[in-house]
């Protein structure tokens, strides 16, 4: 079997997404119809899409749909809405965690304000609806109505782990487990970022049944491993490349699996003070704060017990996907394993 | 023809808002693969559904299916996700206001945090579009089809409507006139309120073009009336029968068109006056600002301005109504008319 490497799939994810951003920029040019008063209203719903970003999602939806036997036209405008729902959560999830920075830039709250930087993302919401609609030209009313029942549950899913992630610092909760992070990263993370996209290029395809409970395995299992990696960047990665503030997962009080390894493993003297460190308000965290949750983490190698479970949860999902028998593009198939790699051992 | 008393339409409004409460409490209730980890997201998707409200928009979607040839049991469902959409983005809207109070209790992010609150509003807006599908067992894919495009078309509407407003305040514009006001209550109320719920009644009910033509005109005169009543209430009325602060809409510096009508018709000094009040944070506004705002809201009679234009948008929004020949329920139909009065005279 050919592998890809990752500069190739990398290349592909790159020629795929600015597909996807051609028709995505299109739907948000403003209507004729609307007046100059909600000009900026365009511009910032066209904000985060046009700032540079992996194109992870729209590339899986195509790619699984290439080797479920359909063609890339047909995945194209639902790999459009993924990507636009990415981009509204976002505009959300930065609110929800005070975040500055998204893909190298100022968040769209601080740039804008959080009340009009939270109506962009509801309008922006609604667009995707708008868009997964007009799939029936193509795909037909059935098909789009598969389409839009997999999206529907994807934000479901995506909305409840959220909930779990914020309500866990809201509450100071810090009796978890890994078994919990996995729950809450199944909702989070790998519903939108795996099992969806893959599920939808799946449909969109003709794909019933089988394939698609083989998917919901893949994708829930790789899902974890990129959001264990995510985590890693946070705390380690090259900010340039990686976009986000480093460590700002600390500042946020984020629950991630390399936290509450430490907590698992740590002594009580400094399970305590991390628990206090955490705790505190983003603004209330001090530089000698993080460092000293920093210097923990080195101690007692969390970074590596967590990315030995990426590896783990990755070869799981990989068993998934070599479980399903594709009938169309081998070489997209083969992309799909490949990818897998990409997730955990990615830098950016 | 019969003219139905106030307190009759209120009873009828009551009677379908009842039906819909149970529809969307059971679709709102936790499912069964649901950890109790999110059982808080479901008691907050809950919480502005119990509380008191008029239930217009589902009064309207039914009562309009009727006089079009439907039945009640038809657009019920329909019904629901108009008041599933009212919830979020009422959620939403109270962030973006920094409002303390909704329908006489405090408003969702005041009682769980902005970003739990935040995510929660999220969360129904996915439940709406998820309910909305769930039409196509009884209306068909067709149907169901023509309602989430008329859903989509208002949710837009509303978005936009929604960040003219806020975007007025952000930039602290004030060189606004008549036209503006209507342009924006069109988008950010009319749709929403009315002619989306009326039209979505009708589609529902089979109608197409004419019909739906002038529901839309009928729609936005009356919208933009019924947003004229509220901004009158939110000065003048019994803070409990109509659940807000009152005169928030000063604190929130709202262009309402009584305040607009105001700049006009006021003297240099006072324009400057008010507007250096209304351009103050919400914070900042001392009582005393406050009441010199209302202070010459009466001493201009701005209040019965408003209140005139909205009684000349009613009558307008009348002949498009009667312009419409209805094959349905005849007493539905003169419901409706009925209606248009409660719309502007409301106390509440």
């Amino acid at each position: 079997m050919l592998v890809w490497r990752l500069t190739d799939l990398q290349a592909e994810m790159k020629r795929v997404k600015a597909r996807v951003d051609d028709l995505i920029l299109n739907r948000l040019l403003p209507k004729s119809s609307t007046t100059k008063e909600v000009d900026l209203l365009y511009r910032m719903m066209q904000d985060y899409p046009m700032r540079q970003a992996k194109g992870m999602r729209p590339f899986l939806c195509v790619t699984t749909c290439r080797a479920a036997g359909g063609t890339e036209d047909d995945a194209l405008l639902t790999a459009a809405c993924i990507e636009l729902f990415q981009n509204w959560i976002l505009i959300h999830d930065d609110i929800e965690d005070g975040s500055e920075l998204r893909r190298g830039e100022p968040a769209l709250h601080r740039k804008y304000g959080e009340a009009l930087a939270l109506n962009a993302g509801d309008a922006l919401h609604a667009r995707t609806w708008e868009a997964i609609l007009t799939n029936e030209a193509n795909l037909g009313l059935e098909r789009t109505f598969a389409v839009m029942k997999e999206f529907s549950h994807m934000v479901n899913e995506t909305t409840e782990g959220q909930h779990m992630e914020l309500g866990w610092v809201v509450e100071k909760r810090w009796d978890l487990n890994e078994k919990d992070y996995y729950e809450m990263c199944t909702r989070k993370t790998s519903w939108y970022t795996i099992a969806s996209p893959c599920r939808l290029g799946a449909i969109v395809a003709g794909e019933g049944g089988a394939v698609l409970g083989q998917l919901r395995e893949f994708g829930i299992g790789l899902g974890i491993a990129f959001q264990i990696q995510d985590d890693s960047l946070n705390l380690t990665g090259d900010q340039k490349k990686y976009g986000k503030a480093k460590s700002d997962d600390i500042l946020e009080g984020k629950r991630t699996l390399i936290l509450l390894h430490l907590l698992a493993v740590a002594n009580q003297g400094e399970r305590d003070k991390i628990v206090s460190i955490m705790n505190k308000k983003r603004e209330a965290k001090s530089a000698s704060d993080v460092s000293y949750v920093l210097s923990l983490v080195d101690k007692y190698d969390a970074i590596g017990f967590a990315r030995k479970r990426a590896a783990e949860l990755m070869k799981e999902a990989l068993v998934a996907l070599n479980g399903i028998r594709w009938t169309g593009d081998r070489e997209a198939a083969e992309m799909l394993t490949s990818f897998a790699r990409f997730a955990v051992e990615r830098e950016w």
